[in-house]
């Protein structure tokens, strides 16, 4: 059994930063208007710059309202901002601790109350393992009397070693059901919704397989280029920043078997089935299986080199080597400086094996499309073929549309309130386990290699604006298929 | 091969009714503006009544005028009104046939002119066999030089044995192939969508057999009472009225086996398959697979007996013993005076063999829906189960929707339109062959004699306005089911 505390501190590593101005603080908030927050919760920022408790809950207000996901009243603001302290600190030594010690001390009503603890650690991932430590020497890790819990923002390592290194290093202070890695896109409504889309419902199943399958399309598309983060994504490069995390995430959610319960292990459990399932891509095959490019301007960005050869943009061809799955490919693309901002998920289902109908000469019948939007516009869209009204047996593709604003009333709340409530909850499902980490990194380093080698031509060029360079269309004509949209406008994507 | 001429004559016998006024003439009119007659096609017009060519065309018009499916501007109807001529004649005997042989040769261009001709029964059943048997005696069935059709109007006999001797007499003057039995049910559009939606995509086939679906409801309901037919009304009765065609057409188009191709012989062929395999329910076993009822009030109508115990209303249960429905059972109502005029096929999926989110207690995921309009919103529903946003797991059933007139700019035409295209085409597929009826009239033809029966209580009785008697939804409790409503409101349709 978990120790349980009455009371619980949130304490947030890194509290004067971004994340926590615009994302979490606001999530809170906004939880705790709904009445969702722990009656007993208090919330204890950590940052080197020396503030009073009021200068930081100026800040985060100012923060909120400069581009919060959620805005709160004065009055919200008021009831809300009682639960929030500071401290001034340090995380990269154990004795710079004392004064966050003290100060939880006061905060939790003396020393020896038991509380437990959520530490964030909204931090530059360099001081990931410091603060570790740091915890773990100070004995702040340590269950005693209530439970301890640390959340970790990606990137979780930079590649595989790293990555190790780092869940040693976590493991080190505490056991895997106390660690909350965090992907934001798991939060996303529409991503749950994948699963009750999945296994709340009789008739999609029966079809999720490769004998109704042709292919599948994973898009995560920005239309921002890198400005501010560049010198952090001239490191990265595109496959570290979108298809280690989010793209392999949505891969695991789309091509998962059903688990046995929606609970923490047994869902992660079928997820590092999948990865381990993927057929691993060697740096020299790395070429065949990807495209990688770089927007125009890319180099003139502040932060990035003048000869950087990082990619912004990558397509890649994965297979997932399983009883369902054989022989349907998984074609992953994200880039910046895109035309759009969208993230999608595209199940293009193969044709009817027999067409009974007249059709056209050198005419074909689309395939099937079903299109689930994770943002902006969060639905489902299925294409099917109906036909045209007073035209004998003509045949035209419709949508049958589902949009989520539609038909809730609910609003769509930001990812971070989900993850916040479920890790203050214990609920680990929708965050990431030790393995599934790893296996990511199995599948993408040797990819970064190749592409990263002398061997290889340095990255296409593309057009900001553009879908990624016209080699990224090639590369699905040589498999015969092409690029969709699904959402909105039906419109080709390449 | 089939002998074609260059002309056509489309030979209406019934040309005073309300069939030629406000179904063929409207349909033939709108046709021809959209140009889609035979560039030589004439229509001759025949009954009892003594008219002039301009008398008829006047008349039509005035018909046309007063509620046909489509109006035609003055300038479409001068048009079209040319193709129009009239002879007054009787079909009771070959030698009455004379003026409008007569007629025909002048119409035709001689009387040795070779000319396709389709003649069009809109004449009352008990006239169907002389008209054939004048038809043929006065040789004008024999294809020298140009096709002959016939087009018989429904009801096609009363009862199997009515339908076996009018098919014997049909079969003496046409071959089988010339004779085009009507159901305009066939030429709805969203009934011949059915076709494409089941075989035109991958993804609905799979799940449509006894593993997915749980049970199929076929709803026919009007609001209107019998007012002007009571009289065929009251010896016919709603079984023979709606089930023996409509309704049991409609189970045979969700019930088939994909046809090889779109064709009337390959169609027909699998439609038989299906009315061949429903069980069938003897007299005596009527009183458990059916409920019937009349509304309060029947009996005061004008040509309606005062103790008339005619069905208005009834319900029935039906399976389909093959590989693919076993043990699915196909309920169909069908009724005058009812709530709403609707056409509706309802597919109720299972429930998901296993559910992993955690429901509360007692409560029951609903299973997928899938609703198809025929009439009035034509149209597909599909219910499915979508995440509650911003509420853990809960879900919620949402619509995936399509109607057909928000998604084609095309106007849906009247079925007829279709009907006499494909006979003027010469295309069956949308018509009933001999051993269709013949079929359809086994497995009702017991169930009326049952529920006749002095054995049988008399019809339970129901309110104008509502959905039949209670006991029909009794009689869907007892298998742990309740009548749908899929299209509009979703609402409980008891």
């Amino acid at each position: 059994m978990m120790p349980t505390a009455e009371t619980t501190t949130l304490v947030i590593f890194g509290a004067s930063g971004d994340l926590t101005h615009r994302k979490l603080v606001p999530a809170l908030c906004s939880l705790n208007c709904k009445g969702r927050l722990p009656q007993d919760l208090n919330i204890v920022g950590v940052s080197r710059r020396p503030l009073s408790d009021d200068e930081f809950r100026a800040s985060l207000y100012q923060g909120m309202q400069d581009g919060g996901e959620f805005v709160a009243s004065p009055e919200q603001w008021g009831e809300f901002s009682r639960r929030i302290f500071y401290v001034a600190g340090d995380v990269g030594s154990a004795e710079n601790l004392a004064p966050l010690q003290q100060r939880l001390a006061e905060v939790e009503g003396g020393p020896d109350v038991a509380a437990n603890r959520l530490y964030y650690l909204a931090l530059a991932p360099s001081l990931y393992e410091p603060a570790i430590r740091s915890l773990s020497q100070a004995k702040m890790v340590a269950e005693d009397g209530g439970w301890r819990r640390v959340v970790i923002e990606k990137p979780f390592g930079s590649d595989l070693t790293s990555a190790q290194k780092l869940n040693e290093t976590v493991h080190s202070a505490f056991q895997e059901h106390q660690v909350f890695r965090i992907d934001h896109y798991l939060g996303k409504e529409t991503v749950q919704n994948l699963m009750v889309f999945r296994f709340g419902n009789t008739i999609f199943e029966p079809i999720w397989n490769r004998n109704y399958i042709d292919h599948v399309q994973l898009t995560v598309a920005e239309t921002v280029s890198v400005s501010e983060r560049a010198d952090y994504y001239d490191q990265a490069g595109v496959l570290r920043d979108m298809f280690q995390n989010h793209l392999l995430q949505l891969l695991t959610l789309v091509a998962m078997e059903p688990p046995a319960q929606f609970e923490a292990d047994a869902m992660r459990n079928e997820k590092v089935k999948v990865l381990n399932a993927v057929r691993r891509i060697s740096p020299e095959e790395a070429g065949c299986h990807t495209v990688h490019a770089q927007y125009n301007g890319y180099c003139d960005e502040e932060g990035v080199g003048d000869n950087s050869v990082t990619p912004t943009f990558a397509a890649l061809r994965l297979y997932v080597d399983n009883w369902r799955w054989q022989g349907v490919p998984f074609y992953l693309r994200s880039g910046k400086a895109l035309a759009e901002k969208a993230t999608e998920i595209i199940i293009q289902f193969r044709r009817p094996p027999h067409m009974l109908f007249p059709i056209e000469e050198g005419k074909d019948i689309p395939a099937n499309v079903l299109a689930i939007c994770v943002q902006p516009d969060e639905g489902f869209h299925l294409e099917f073929q109906a036909k045209t009204p007073d035209a004998g047996l003509q045949m035209s593709p419709v949508d049958l549309e589902f949009h989520y604003q539609d038909a809730f009333d609910q609003a769509i709340p930001d990812s971070y309130e989900r993850l916040l409530l479920d890790a203050l909850n214990g609920d680990a499902s929708l965050f990431i386990r030790s393995d599934e980490i790893e296996q990511s990194w199995g599948i993408i380093d040797p990819i970064i290699y190749g592409l990263a080698s002398s061997d290889m031509p340095p990255p296409y060029e593309y057009e900001p604006g553009n879908w990624g360079p016209e080699q990224s269309n090639v590369f699905l004509g040589l498999d015969d298929r092409a690029w969709l949209r699904g959402c909105g406008e039906h419109k080709s994507g390449g």
